[in-house]
């Protein structure tokens, strides 16, 4: 897992140095299983190259590029090679308007659509509540050569039910390792997890929940729901704790993205997927005909 | 279906008049069956309000901001109303090259991708073989609220399968009535159907395979396939004149694209799309809850 940018791998696509965080992100956000999560700071920017807001656009812009390449190489190799090629998986959880829908807007929309895999997790149905918790999430894996985002995740099955109880305790608790099991099967069949926890206070949720009471536009985004989710604050504070302490082995780390600040969040969570394509650096796939005989017959067609 | 974005609808949203056709588009492409396709020039740029590929770029970026918020309000709306909210379906059919995949990326990425449903239509497996051929199809219908976007369709039914014979004449010509049947009950249910069909010349695919085979980057592009079916273009001409002919009913027309300069086919279905938005023009949803005591609740919290 060696993968200072600066180091260029030979398949690397070239951004601009100034574009870079000095250390890789994928070290600076990375979760140490014991650390306490009310020591990260949610309005904290590390790795940052620019100045703040009024530069994350056109630091964005700098490595969009490289991310496009990167997607397509990834989808054209799926199509080539496909299990072979592998995937990634974005997992995306964080408390209400911690900006899950955000990123997939604002980040995957830097690629091309037909690359994505979404799916978005809501209350279980019937359906899926009669399955094992991880039916419906394995019904959502992206194929190869996809990058699949996941608004929510298995990880709900660990956090609200956990908060909730909505299932014994003891059961939560052996999900833990059926989660780190799941993953390592996953990491083991060539999809590469990017898990973030998006990190906000409770004075910024408050802000945004205003925002959204406050214009006819956002209406929509807010549920009576969000403030009895809210009224529990320091019992989801706890799960996530646990959740990152019991689910990070070296193989499927936690990024906790410090999300007060919208600009940061997206371009970290940009400059994550990008250093994990960088490392995966799929290369165009080799012509399964003969290009000079192909040549020949579209010439003289 | 009176449409012009002069006559400003009460709920529209702004788009500089610069920006804007002279006539909307969906009277421009709109196919009358009976015309005959061979004289539509595929490299006309018809309604392009710009002076050409040098202001393409200006150009979407002036209604993107319009796409944007429409798709946003039927989203939401979705969310909120379920099936009365509607859909869009965008139907993309060409030959080899026309710009199928080039529009998803293109077009459909200036939207948020958690609103879109891509599907694409490959050969059918030996499943979708065993049923009705709209079973696929009828599967990958967008839910309320999404734009859909297919990648070949139910048109393959009749052209593929009519150009090769692959099953008798007098079943294909029963598929015109059902397609027809179909579709009105897909108009009828909400779903706005929004068929394109992408108008190329022979020389420009030509060119364009010739690319394929000379940039590695591309060589995934290209199949063996492309040519053989390159060979039978006549027949393909005559296969689309009879299905946009037998399946162009008033509700349910079919656009035809010219789509020999790429920056004039993604201008034009971005178009089309906003036109078909502006349309529908969605609202935002009223809220389902009191906002000033939430609003309170959010306050005291």
């Amino acid at each position: 897992m060696s993968h200072s940018r600066r180091q260029t791998p030979p398949n690397a696509l070239t951004v601009p140095e100034r574009a870079l965080p000095d250390t890789p992100l994928r070290q600076a956000l990375r979760f140490r299983p014991g650390q306490s999560l009310s020591d990260l700071d949610p309005a904290a920017t590390p790795g940052y190259p620019g100045r703040g807001k009024a530069d994350a656009d056109e630091l964005t812009d700098l490595i969009r590029p490289a991310l496009d390449q990167w997607q397509e190489r990834l989808f054209a190799d799926g199509k080539e090679r496909g299990p072979a090629a592998g995937s990634v998986l974005v997992v995306l959880q964080g408390l209400d308007t911690a900006g899950k829908g955000g990123i997939v807007r604002h980040v995957f929309g830097l690629v091309d659509p037909q690359g994505l895999h979404l799916a978005s997790f809501k209350q279980p149905t019937p359906e899926e509540l009669s399955h094992h918790f991880l039916w419906r999430i394995r019904r959502q894996l992206p194929g190869p050569g996809l990058i699949g985002v996941f608004d929510r995740s298995h990880y709900e099955d660990v956090l609200v039910v956990r908060v909730d109880e909505l299932i014994p305790a003891e059961q939560v608790d052996r999900r833990y390792e059926e989660i780190n099991r799941f993953e390592a099967d996953l990491q083991a069949s060539g999809v590469r997890l990017v898990k973030c926890f998006l990190n906000i206070s409770p004075q910024e949720q408050k802000e945004r929940l205003l925002a959204r009471l406050t214009d006819p536009a956002k209406w929509w985004k807010y549920s009576t729901n969000d403030i009895k989710v809210r009224a529990k604050w320091p019992a989801y504070q706890e799960a996530y704790q646990v959740a990152l302490d019991r689910c990070g082995p070296a193989a499927a780390p936690w990024y906790v993205i410090p999300s007060d600040r919208k600009w940061y969040r997206n371009w970290a969570v940009a400059m994550l997927l990008l250093e994990e394509l960088d490392d995966l650096a799929p290369t165009w796939p080799a012509p399964d005909y003969d290009v000079a005989a192909e040549l020949a017959r579209v010439r003289s067609s």
